[in-house]
């Protein structure tokens, strides 16, 4: 399978600049302090939507348009992000946008999609609605992550990191379906060739690592058991794999305990805003699954911050 | 009374510089939309420590040095900020600091003074245990606002607003005993001299206001009524009164009510962990004491980002 290049994710940063923020790469004193390293932050919690998922939705819709095959109106599934994220893109674009969503979602999330006009379609089986609702309506998907127009827009995370920051000796990279993952890995094994490039998934939603393992795609049997909602995808993508197959260094897993309390660390260490998906680097470094390296500084993508307040002070 | 000038504030900028943070200046897409005019923060919720004070605590231990008078020991008082800021300094120094601080402070204000070394007095009366404490130690005071060297560190917040966002229309600052609105008048009266420079401090905890009222110092009756914990000072400032008569359009005063409704408002919509007191501005908006002005941005500075959690869910 072609893997995207560095040029497609340029030519995405270029298509989104404008519409997207060019998010700040933080350093905050007390991460740094506590692994006696360079710990960096790239907050897509700031990010509009409050998440990173409005690169890769503009630049589908957007590289559609420029090559003028732009729908009426497009499906997908998400647990929230990325379905605010494609209504924003539509909402731009004039683009209808109908999206399956879990039965129980993050309120916030809701009203985020809302927001943007998105209309929600709540299920317990996320792929399978999104694919009669496509065919009901006539209108093509915009998967959550695995199109490699998607990919290429999640890795301008990538490209702006290695633009933005001092060389990356690490980069930790919270996994769900894996796109962003997949786009950061292109861009900064372009950019900067010496960081060890990791993903991090919970234990009970590992798509990823069950995918990984078995060299094929593995349905995970319960995703939506973690604490981090943002990355319940119930498999890896065909796109997904075979980028992390090619260009990551290693998938490791977290509990979930482990990711409840580094979700109130981070915010108490960074003073920002994120939900529990955008925790998952922190605890890897946290339960030792991973370490800084000696040379190189260590950066966390911090995925996302829709998050309810109450779910947060209960950690 | 002499004013600080923005030469003042250029030498305060070069002395801090590489010790304090030049925070990013963001623009919440959401704040924007809710009023329909530009709207953008200074998140020194994200500044080392926590808050805006470090930059005029630094800048007076290190305007001491450079003159040769560096004590062996400071003190001062502070609901948690300042003390926190005055450890820092006097930590990267080697200075002794020794802090009077309420006797029922916020839990990870304390927990922050520790971290840098501070040593904590618990008192009810927090400026007359500074005297005290002065008097035995024979060390001098590092007072939280009414010191020129002290205005001129937080006058760098104004310098970064000018220089790093559009032209500004309407700057919001929060209003303790008023050395930040002090400090940023001065820069941004010098470079943006259109723009309107607003206080807004908390109507149960309103020194400033009752100073500019009488025109001279009224003792306030019980500052620590709000919620905006950050924001007790018992008295406005010989100095930041002169500097606030002189350069600031007005100050204004909000209700513990929208304090609290603007605090968590501010975190959802700017996806920033911020204490009350950082709400102030977004406060004034809502409640329609100050409107955003036809031309120019409106800048809201987020003073600081310590808090416990469960406060800000109840709300």
């Amino acid at each position: 399978m072609e893997l995207v290049t560095i040029d497609e994710v340029r030519a995405a940063a270029s298509r989104i600049e404008g519409r997207t923020l060019r998010t700040p790469l933080l350093e905050p004193e007390p991460l740094s302090a506590e692994f006696a390293s360079r710990v960096l932050v790239k907050p897509e919690n700031l990010q509009h939507t409050g998440s990173f998922k409005v690169r890769g939705a503009l630049n589908t819709l957007l590289d559609w348009r420029d090559r003028g095959s732009l729908p009426e109106g497009v499906v997908t599934f998400s647990a929230g992000n990325h379905a605010a994220a494609v209504a924003l893109a539509g909402e731009q674009l004039g683009v209808r946008t109908i999206v399956a969503m879990p039965t129980e979602p993050i309120a916030s999330k809701v009203e985020n999609v809302r927001r943007y006009g998105g209309e929600i379609v709540p299920t317990d089986d996320l792929a399978g609605t999104c694919a009669a609702l496509a065919a009901e309506h006539g209108y093509p998907a915009l998967y959550p992550f695995d199109m490699p127009e998607v990919i290429a827009g999640q890795g301008t995370v990538g490209l702006e990191i290695c633009a933005d920051g001092p060389e990356p000796g690490l980069v930790l990279v919270p996994v769900g379906g894996g796109g962003l993952l997949s786009g950061v890995a292109v861009a900064v094994r372009a950019l900067a060739p010496r960081a060890r490039i990791v993903g991090v998934e919970p234990e009970t939603s590992n798509a990823m690592s069950l995918a990984v393992r078995a060299g094929e795609i593995v349905p995970v049997p319960d995703p939506a058991a973690t604490i981090a909602d943002g990355l319940t995808a119930p498999f890896a993508g065909r796109h997904t794999l075979a980028h992390v197959l090619a260009l990551v260094d290693e998938v490791v897993e977290v509990p979930d305990r482990a990711i409840g309390e580094a979700w109130r660390g981070m915010v108490e260490s960074t003073k920002l805003l994120v939900e529990p998906s955008a925790a998952l680097g922190l605890a890897a470094l946290r339960t030792g699954a991973v370490r800084p390296r000696p040379e190189g500084a260590t950066v966390l993508v911090l995925s996302g911050g829709n998050t309810d307040l109450h779910r947060l002070a209960a950690q």
